[in-house]
């Protein structure tokens, strides 16, 4: 997602608390920026942040991050949050310029509790199928971040990937659960968290598919 | 499916070589029908029977059996049949007449290689969950008749019926391969067997759903 860069964002961002533009010097120790000792969940493509700072005000026991690569959109998010926090970052939510491409870099093994992947570029053409977020050599990087019993929520508008994320999965051998088609087929469920795609694709009447994967990981491996 | 009902269906199907219409006394020896020793491969609910006629007539190699439990269907498979056969029933398929229901009745421990779900009712009320081809309850009896390495191959173009089915596959940690969200999206794959239904959805644009289940039988289990 692109924004219209505005002169002043990189001064906006830079020093804020629990604003991260070095990720990968945190790696391992991300524990340390929130005020709270939590499970962490991570949202790789928070666009905007409307979902990732919807979970961190709905949910102050557990930690988010929300990682995207512009800095207009971490502004973006990071306004919201403001709103959500009353004024302040709230204490359980950082936001990370950074570039999804390098995220074993950015944690270390198990570090992770959740991934959240929204709407995520469906990069339709063949020869791009490498830059999907749903292929095998994101997904290994992915098990190796997350915790045994770690888990991917997977959430996109897109057909043709969703169908090929599902095939991804299933040739990994990983268990899948949950699996929906049509989100809001039957109305949107309670306690549901939008994104802003997702907003605005189910006024459209489009369907949002979803599916939540496991990590076969063992505990202890 | 119903069809108008012809006063001297039963007669043309009695006494024919390969149509069966006592299936539970053929248990465990259903290759004595067939010419030839081969794998054998089941549709359960195959309506008029274009799908198995056509995969028989494709595959001389392989068994076919397509059942269903309307007199009328199979004389209308029948009569296929003998098309596909130059006026004789084709010596690789038999056509039985029985209620799926009881197809733990009908085949023995691992008798069977392949098994073909096309268009099941999907009963989309609640309250029928169990009466869809695809409910555990099925699925159980399935992984019985089914031999080590088998295969279940679901194609529907019901998207509710294809979501409950992912769902049970993923909670019954069956593997599943080819998972397709619309089989034609880039045009009918080489080689590809239409069925009566899908013919009709895919000439109104409609999506056809389709993905295969491995058996976790262990051999010799």
């Amino acid at each position: 997602m692109r924004l219209r860069r505005k002169a002043d964002t990189i001064d906006v961002l830079q020093g804020k608390e629990r604003i991260v533009l070095n990720a990968e010097q945190w790696k391992g120790r991300w524990m340390e920026l929130f005020v709270r000792n939590a499970p962490v969940h991570a949202e790789l493509g928070m666009g905007k942040g409307r979902f990732i700072t919807e979970l961190a005000r709905l949910h102050p026991d557990i930690n988010f991050i929300g990682i995207d690569r512009y800095d207009e959109l971490i502004r973006r998010a990071y306004e919201k949050a403001l709103v959500a926090g009353a004024g302040e970052m709230p204490g359980n939510l950082v936001l990370v310029r950074a570039n999804v491409e390098h995220i074993d870099q950015m944690f270390a093994e198990s570090e992770l509790s959740h991934i959240y992947l929204n709407h995520s570029d469906p990069w339709p053409k063949k020869r791009h199928e490498n830059r999907r977020l749903t292929h095998p050599r994101f997904m290994n990087k992915y098990m190796h971040i997350l915790e045994p019993g770690g888990e991917i929520h997977l959430k996109t508008d897109a057909a043709s990937l969703f169908e090929y994320s599902l095939n991804v999965f299933a040739d990994m051998n990983l268990r899948m659960r949950n699996i929906s088609l049509n989100v809001h087929a039957e109305g949107t469920p309670p306690g549901h968290v939008f994104t802003e795609y997702e907003q605005k694709f189910v006024a459209e009447g489009l369907p949002i598919y979803r599916v939540e994967v496991l990590t076969n990981k063992e505990a202890g491996s």
